[in-house]
């Protein structure tokens, strides 16, 4: 029988990491996600893992690709500017395809930003150019504390499957919101063992001794495959009574969940609304967003930004379908805090329909 | 009389940000950059301007930030790996709205890359996500010396302009490349005084005594509405014999020269070839390629990476006309080096028409 | 049966850490030390103990600090750069009075020196001032792995009994040489329960929350007593055919070795000749010294430098007998390398008899 | 006609320094010397000469040596934890034979200590091994501000014509006292030129491209002749009313100021007692105060430490003389701030005599 639990999505996120047999975790704190920091200081050594505080963000980053190319699973935690400070490091190691996972929990930026409300500006920064170089992260967002316990857990099974890093891209209220979450170990069959590993000089069972940190068009050739093996293999998305829907909500994250209540809202007042979630925000679901939005007619994209993720939704929709944005003005406090309520969004889709 | 010397791009970018009044240069050597750091560390001096080498490209961002905080004109040069570890400086000075310059000569990444050689892998991260926050920054990308030399003095002044931070976008062959230049001053009207200046406590002359490094939805709107304006005012491109052309070359920086030799030679051989190269990537001139490539029909992007350049052409493009890439995989040498000629260019063209 | 095996003396400071019970062990390879490093990387980690390699010598201090404050008994080992870079954090710790060990092998100094080869130029930056602000860590000195081993164990209790950082003064030669060391646990009674723990807010069991980190008079006029106490208690020297001589060699550690070896020639010959061998150089056996050297009427110093180890052994003796030195000069390879041979330290007695 | 001018011990040395032809400052904040490195953020760039803060005090030690390096007079300011992060530097440094000037203005140790109150606790750290490696380095210790311009501009010349670290080693209250200063520019003949000066790949002018910073013995045989010729040319010291005393005190810097005050006091009463002030700490007038003190017969210490300074004068006194510490716990407040005040000694004196 599976364990339920009330848990914040950041204990969710550290959890999860744990039953996936993460063996390393590096990080330092910072607002909105300590929490992780906090259960994985206390909780890893119980287990005989290692858990290490890091100088700062630069040397979490550069912790978590020794632990990788150890071989071990590995994970770092963190927000805004400690995600910037990590950009060379994620660059790195994307270089020698280390598989890492990278939970992020947003908190608005620009700079230090404003730790303790919401905001999802980290959306382009992950998605689009996590570093220098022109690489690719896989990158999952979840909406709850669930999905932040199941997609820790498989992060570290896709990073594996195709050495690349994987991000998990919280944020603020998806980690600090607490639900029943099924602590439900999940199964991606046996563990791919690493391609990369550091092991003194020389090959072992075929393994590299050293990582390729150069990068050649070689290199890139290698990658373009591999991205579209990911985006062939691992585009994730869900649609939610998008089927008869005339009007179209696109959101992802804590964004979603509002948008989802919108919909409710609207439907309860007979407006065929729907929404389309993209759950890997890379690679993302364009083909299919495109497809809905289509049928639906008109699009109204809801993040809490001026907009990042918008970019994405008009590349999936090449002009064809009206398009619209409630960004961060939506929030009921502008000043720096706040969040874009359902109301908000209801009242928005109201007068564009 | 403008004096006119022969100067390769990387001592065109210094001569560029002296003749521009630059009272600051703060940064460290870096290839293919560091031509650079050397030509400020020794002119610098001599015209008793400030010339700082950082502990590393941290210190760099940091200091250039100071730099322009205490209101003056302040700039760093680097590369690849350098240019990643300012992430979170870019993204902190964003949101203080303070104007710097930033002239990045990318190499290939992602890591540590292949100094030595071409590349354009920084363009998604420089015109996407310098850093977290959802910030923007002007990038303007020169293909030639004497581009690179006016380009620098006007990113003085859009820095100024709009409150913004301004990346020069070169790159390894136009660093290196040498071509007569005129040293000619470009006159861009007075000088915006600088909005934002560390004056003590208290303010003065209306600045402010502090800059504003947090940043909520208010901060967000304001820079919407500023980067409506940028794209407005800003966008700049040109074409070569595109008006009659019904095959159109897309492509940016030394990739944009090679393209424009391979039109020459197409146009030769009586192909109907034109090119359209952005000058600002961003804002990027998404109408104006469109409406050229609509005329076209059809679209080739070079570029010496996998595709980073070409998420921009697409958007561009809403799937209305063919698009065809040739990346990285076009140099004449696959394993860190070479550079996608003219010649593979032409064959490429010919293989699509 | 108590296991004996053949091992430097670099091993044997490893594995005297480990039968202590050492549970932390922060460190940065630099040689002639890294040995020690790579021991506990390989076997702290095989007995559930934790082992961290820090980002430089200053991490390393830093998070010894950290393991101390949790109640761990923790380690670090360094050498000469190494070692000033952590003289910050050495007079941190001694202003919170954390119990903690410091092995430190020494090479020549200063600045990077000559790794590679011996020297005892550390001799007075660990017994007079590792760092700023006064304070006194007991410096102990091994002249052979047998007594590295043991000193070690003995550190961490000594470290416990006094709160107070504690080093093992050992140096290239020592570190290097290979001699058969019996692997007995020594017993000092039960562990004394750490004073100052970092346990959250509040006190816990008469614990303090946090360390003291400042210092003002009352801290030093404790001290003043704990100096008086170790200086009381802990003392440690010993003579080598010292009751007949007429002729004294003081030298502590590899130094010592040599001497010995030189007192053996010299009374082979005939010469009644003596050694006086500090173990704990701070503590200095001042009175002892003085007593031993008085009786024998003349003393030479053998040390390889040129005169640290000579001051407190001048302050000893109160100018009442005579006193030479046979320093780095007595090297058989002025150049930078070289030992001062047994021969040329008879050599030098001698010439002095 | 000499300008005089009220000012306190800080600004002295900053003004000292300019006096000198300091050309290059380096330095970070930390009270009580902040005075210090403000000052010259203010009027070096008005002079054209360098200011640079560094990022932390091991910036400020490296950028001092690049300075030095480059053939020009250069200076770091510091204190307590400051002047501690800089060992390796210092011992760096020494090992090229730089000159370089250091001002110390000491608070209290260890650790962070108390930075808003007096102390003498950095004795220790400067007279005797201000990094690994058994360097010297020059310290003269001023006891007003008008010494502490004079030694400022001497330390230059002292740095410069031995090829030695010079260290001005002032404290809480000579840093903060106001007193008029002829602020005279002293004349110590022709600049001695560097001996060490990177000039780019080869030797100019006789000078070394690449200073020396390997130490093996020859180095220190090398040293150990100039330390002689330092103390024999060097050694500063002056007396007060120690003719006919037959009571001595012993104090350098800001305690010797209280200390001549109580022996006005005292010989008020009717009292023998005089004062012996080392002026210079490293060399230490050794010979000249046991003359001193054998001829008064008793000597007191008074030094707001717990006994550094007492440990070279008994080396100097050789048990000969009767020697008693009047040291920290003569503060009126024990709890970290407070002074020695002339009362508390004089009152001491009386219960010796």
């Amino acid at each position: 029988m599976v364990e339920r639990m009330l848990i914040d999505g950041n204990e969710a996120a550290a959890r999860g990491a744990i039953v996936a047999g993460c063996e390393g975790y590096f990080g330092y704190p910072i607002t909105p996600q300590s929490e992780i920091t906090e259960y994985m200081s206390r909780e890893m050594p119980r287990l005989d893992r290692v858990f290490c505080q890091s100088q700062s963000e630069l040397g979490s980053i550069y912790m978590l690709f020794g632990g990788a190319m150890s071989g071990k699973r590995s994970m770092t935690s963190t927000s805004g500017c400690g995600f910037a400070l990590m950009a060379e490091g994620i660059s790195y190691i994307s270089a020698s395809e280390c598989p890492c996972v990278i939970v992020d929990v947003a908190r608005m930026g620009p700079g230090i930003g404003t730790g303790g409300q919401g905001g999802q500006t980290d959306y382009r920064f992950a998605t689009k150019a996590p570093g220098h170089g022109g690489h690719r992260c896989i990158v999952l967002a979840p909406w709850s504390p669930q999905e932040t316990f199941d997609q820790v857990q498989e992060a570290f099974h896709l990073a594996e499957k195709y050495g690349i890093v994987v991000i998990v891209l919280s944020d603020f209220i998806t980690g600090r919101m607490a639900e029943p979450v099924d602590l439900k170990t999940l199964d991606f069959g046996p563990r791919i063992a690493p391609r990369v590993v550091i092991c003194g000089t020389g090959k072992k069972n075929g393994q590299k001794a050293m990582p390729n940190t150069g990068s050649g068009a070689a290199y890139h050739l290698k990658q373009r495959e591999k991205y579209r093996k990911i985006a062939d293999a691992e585009t994730r998305y869900e649609t939610y009574l998008a089927e008869d829907a005339n009007f179209l909500i696109a959101a992802y994250g804590s964004s979603a969940r509002m948008a989802k209540s919108a919909v409710d809202l609207a439907r309860a007042e007979g407006l065929k609304v729907g929404l389309f979630r993209p759950i890997s925000v890379w690679p993302f679901p364009t083909k299919e967003l495109r497809e809905v939005a289509l049928q639906a007619g008109e699009v109204l994209v809801v993040e809490d930004s001026i907009g990042e993720f918008l970019d994405d939704v008009e590349l999936a929709l090449q002009g064809r379908v009206p398009l619209h944005l409630l960004g961060a003005w939506g929030r009921h406090d502008e000043t720096g805090g706040g969040i874009i309520h359902q109301e908000r969004i209801l009242q928005e889709v109201k007068s564009l329909v």
